[in-house]
């Protein structure tokens, strides 16, 4: 159905498999510092109008990739869909984020909730399958989903937080009432991944977003322990490819070693982790068990001239170390991100040096 | 010239000697939460009306005393006293934050930046004074500081700020004008605090408010390199008593490592830290050297039933475990804290709760 993959170096640094680059790609690459995104958007009317539209959505999915040499493409889409999909009125107002219609604060509205009908997402799966085949193997496609807490934080308090006061207080005033709408987001959550794997996706990434706004003890209990949930119900391939999964905690770095036991394969980290000491964690050796680590230059630095930015780059490579080269086993490997999605005001060229020097100075560590 | 002090619970915790409970007090404990500061400041008319006018800085900090059996007051002040002194016109426009009239973004901003005249800031220290002997000895009084990057933040960008953007491109841009910026404010931040030791503070602390917001590496670079600057210069002591100095970096939990070669006595940590695994790394041993905790305590927990919050309480202090006891030595000590400020939403009564069940159940603790 779909052309054999070409550039294979994601999945394999994903499966800690030996590869001569440091892959890379940027978390919302497809967006607002892209004059063409731009172009497509104000066609399609509105932020939703693009995501729901097939045809839209490929073409911004693979907008980065013509003036990038990046190693993944991400589906271009929202992670709010599935609690837009249960009914709770998803928009987008000019110049601001996301709000919803209904809230989640009380028991009525919790027994409200059930896991949606893939049928209410199949803009999502239909966007899939159309960017898989425009990919034509070029790279692999990566599928994604909120994690069953972001997805409650946005549930509960109807739109983005400074505080997150109204998820907190229900945490903390009714854990009953918050375990039970976790639950049935871990559920929808893995359906909804599991059904993006089924249409195309050739890996996929949970974006636990504001998991590291949990005190200790609470992320484990809220936040983690729903994303062990979902994996627990993902389908481990497909087509007899092994798909793998990514999880990113956003300020979850204090949780690496609570998060090795999560049965995924990458483990995602942002700027204020060191890479030396997430390796040590998580990385695991030669031959042995371990997660791959995605991660993690702070997006503003791409705001700095091109030698700034490329001194940048190897900074975060040479943190990691050398990746292990053994062709014959597994073995440590990064694939090179930032620590959160890229800025809209970042110069599209700034970009083009970022990717040229991973490429590069990557290629260069593995030779040393 | 000053009352002898009757509760000296908390400056023993920060020397890290044995007290009979758990010291507590909470960051931002004068504020909006309590109707009797609403009274105040609409006396005032304004923040810097308050925070300028001795008697009702005055008459602020000491509102939660009057409830509550805390065991620290703290000066009623800004973080942003200093930039404003150096003359970047701060203000608070009605139910904004806060916004300098200008901002440091370039070469000639930067090199009319200066240590500013003390003079300027008279109005604190005459509120540390008076707070003083407001307090009549019934604990003690800790004098406060951004930190060099915490302030720099607000000097590039002009007001708060979601991505940080001015202020970190200027660092990875043009590093040489961040140091000069951050040295001026270190040098700054430490006249500014002796000052209020001279005019009567008994404890000084360092908020980083900000220092969470960068990467790793760059944190050590450009906060905890000028926070160091700042301790290196402040005084050890007043009147033959020594004089403890807390650090808070809030979103530091990653680099409390770093944190334990601060010549400070106290670190802060918020509550994404496992109290347990930081006592472990920067706490000490008993007869060792080592720092006491801060913490940490998430303020939305406050939003809870009276038992919730009483078991929340436990928790974290049951996280960091029984205090040493040896009335000879030093060893691990904690001082109740928040893991911020206090929201503004608080009902004052669960407040109460709070540090009634700190008294009680740290008495226990110790005798378990």
């Amino acid at each position: 159905m779909f052309a054999p993959l070409q550039n294979d170096s994601f999945l394999r640094a994903c499966l800690r498999q030996a590869t001569d680059h440091t892959p890379i790609w940027l978390m919302r690459q497809a967006g607002r510092y892209l004059p063409e995104y731009c172009a497509t958007r104000a066609k399609a009317g509105s932020f939703m109008g693009l995501a729901t539209n097939t045809d839209f959505a490929t073409e911004v999915t693979l907008q980065p990739l013509e003036r990038y040499p990046l190693d993944a493409a991400i589906l271009f889409s929202d992670i709010l869909t599935v609690p837009d999909a249960m009914g709770l009125g998803l928009s987008f107002a000019q110049g601001e984020g996301p709000k919803f219609a209904k809230h989640v604060r009380d028991e009525a509205a919790v027994s409200d909730l059930a896991v949606p009908d893939m049928n209410k997402l199949r803009y999502v799966f239909d966007a899939v399958t159309s960017i898989r085949k425009a990919l034509n193997g070029r790279v692999p496609l990566i599928g994604f989903s909120g994690s069953p807490w972001t997805l409650a934080c946005y549930m509960v308090e109807g739109s983005g937080s400074d505080d997150y006061r109204q998820v907190k207080s229900l945490m903390y005033s009714r854990p009953d009432l918050m375990h039970r709408i976790l639950a049935i987001n871990a559920d929808a959550v893995a359906l909804y991944l599991n059904t993006q794997i089924e249409a195309g996706a050739q890996a996929v990434m949970i974006f636990d977003s504001w998991g590291g706004v949990l005190a200790d003890g609470m992320f484990q209990q809220f936040s983690l322990a729903y994303t062990k949930r979902v994996l627990s119900q993902l389908k481990r391939s497909q087509d007899g490819t092994v798909i793998p999964r990514l999880v990113f905690t956003k300020g979850g770095g204090l949780w690496l070693p609570d998060m090795a036991s999560l049965d995924c394969e990458v483990l995602g980290v942002d700027w204020t982790v060191n890479l030396s000491i997430a390796r040590a964690q998580v990385g695991g050796s030669v031959g042995g068990p371990g997660k791959a680590l995605q991660g993690n230059l702070d997006p503003n630095a791409l705001f700095a001239p091109a030698d700034a930015i490329a001194a940048e780059a190897r900074r975060v490579l040479d943190a990691f170390g050398q990746p292990h080269t053994d062709a014959n086993t597994t073995g440590p490997t990064q694939i090179f991100n930032l620590g959160h999605g890229i800025s809209q005001y970042t110069p599209p060229d700034h970009v083009a040096v970022l990717v040229e020097t991973v490429h590069q100075h990557s290629r260069k560590l593995r030779n040393a």
